[in-house]
């Protein structure tokens, strides 16, 4: 069952305590799409310009993931230029040339409009919505924003919670959308304005799972190797939905899991610049991080005699 | 099998956005010795001035503490004032007076020296290394610490941490005493000083637990209320080592257990002013906050086709 994932594909000149690149392969769709392909085969939707090079098409397309949906226009692929200081889930912007993504106004390709698994990485929720209205009957829609958004497209961005089946957030931005500082309270406003799901993204802390019913805590990797933190949330987010459409099992008990898999996914994303550790990747790796989680975080229940 | 804690008997003025108390019941070993009483005895040693309420001293003793350790001198009682804003994350101090805890220079009473459990709560760890000397052969000796200390006692403290089983710090003090901000490898770093155990507490984002072997992480509970956390910190200290000691087991399974322990009467403590909330608790509640916290952290393992 190919995911459908849309979102930016960039050129990222990068500096973290650990090093610096220019010119990089990145964009929330691009490592959406990757971890994702770990698991389903992907439709890619995105824009890029004349001077995006072959090589990353060919490595998108190395990955079982389909480019029919990635527009090559004149002018220039979206470049982002950032930094990480040593609190690395804090990324400072040096300066963003949006470029051909002015430019981004989704027309879905008639193949890709009966995807039945669809992730809408962080983009304009105005196109967000857009690309929804054309969808046929997706099974699982997942959403992810950013705090410009919610700051900017305030209404939007609510409109589009509530037609969604999982949206995403960091804590911050959980925050910020509610004015609550309380993440449980604040999840609780969220999931008032329909979704289904909310997932709260906490870095290094791990995630938290909410619906009407239920909350999950997931622990986060004990991650001892951190090079450059741009698109953990994105490969958080392909790791989920790729997992999802590879198991086609919807039910809460799966779901979790899909949360495990999306922070696995996101650990070994973060350990390397840009794409490069998911490259190198394994499938052998991802289900053993997968049973190292689950061992770090279990313990046993109360003996009768604990007073 | 009693538990021996030593730490600040306190008066406390606090504010919090839910409202502001004056002169309440509170310290590092009061919030300790209350938690650690649900499952164990405790002796208490400490120091007041003559203004220290009887009442207090009452309540103490009905919660099965023995207070012949607690010093009454002449002089006024520790005061600490402070204020949370919104993060509630982070303690302001406004004021703080040491009053008779200058005098503080505990001489074991002899009936304590042969403890066999002992928390250290936060003081000055020259003095907590004296207490530790005068101590026959404990089996388990947990310390906490905090910034103060670190920067003004590092040696000392770092001799303390050398000498006990398990070392309390919360994310921001594992990173300002090794210099490392990544959490994983500053715990590492920490179990190079000797110490058998650190426990990082990482307030709403739960707690990991590192041996040389191994890692535990532990999920908070979803808190949804959230009143005051003075003495979050020693309330799970005390709920960790008074089940243990209740236990008499210091198996690292057991160990695991205990750390949700203390979550779980962190979680209650914070529920209200002062020790407000831990008056009011059974352990029926405690039973069923640590189920649900197992509940909420469960998740099965991968299937075999995943991929």
């Amino acid at each position: 069952m190919p995911v459908l994932i849309a979102g930016t594909v960039a050129l990222d000149d990068l500096k973290t305590p650990f090093g610096e690149k220019k010119g990089v392969l990145g964009g929330s769709a691009v490592h959406g799409s990757v971890a994702a392909s770990f698991f389903s085969p992907v439709s890619l939707l995105s824009i890029v310009g004349k001077d995006f090079p072959k090589k990353h098409i060919d490595f998108l397309r190395s990955r079982n993931i389909d480019t029919r949906g990635l527009k090559i226009t004149d002018g220039k692929t979206f470049h982002w230029e950032g930094f990480y200081e040593y609190d690395m889930n804090q990324a400072h912007t040096k300066r963003t040339d949006l470029n051909v993504l002015l430019e981004f106004d989704p027309e879905l390709p008639p193949e890709y409009r009966d995807s039945k698994y669809v992730f809408l990485a962080n983009v304009d929720p105005d196109i967000q919505l857009k690309m929804l209205s054309q969808l046929g009957s997706p099974e699982l829609v997942v959403a992810d924003t950013m705090n410009y958004w919610i700051e900017n497209r305030n209404k939007a961005l609510k409109e589009l919670i509530g037609r969604v089946d999982v949206m995403l957030l960091n804590d911050m931005e959980a925050r910020e959308l509610t004015g609550n500082p309380n993440l449980i309270s604040a999840a609780a406003e969220i999931l008032k304005l329909g979704v289904k799901y909310v997932i709260i993204k906490k870095g290094e802390h791990g995630a938290l799972l909410f619906s009407k019913q239920s909350h999950f805590s997931a622990p986060s990797y004990p991650q001892d190797k951190l090079t450059d933190p741009t698109g953990a949330g994105d490969s958080f987010a392909g790791g989920f939905i790729g997992y999802l459409a590879r198991s086609g099992d919807l039910s809460e008990r799966n779901i979790k899991k899909a949360v495990i898999i999306g922070s696995v996914m996101a650990s070994f994303n973060v350990e390397d610049f840009s794409l490069d550790a998911l490259r190198r990747l394994k499938h052998e790796d991802i289900k053993k991080r997968f049973e190292m989680i689950r061992t770090f975080s279990r313990f046993e229940a109360l003996s009768q005699d604990c007073f």
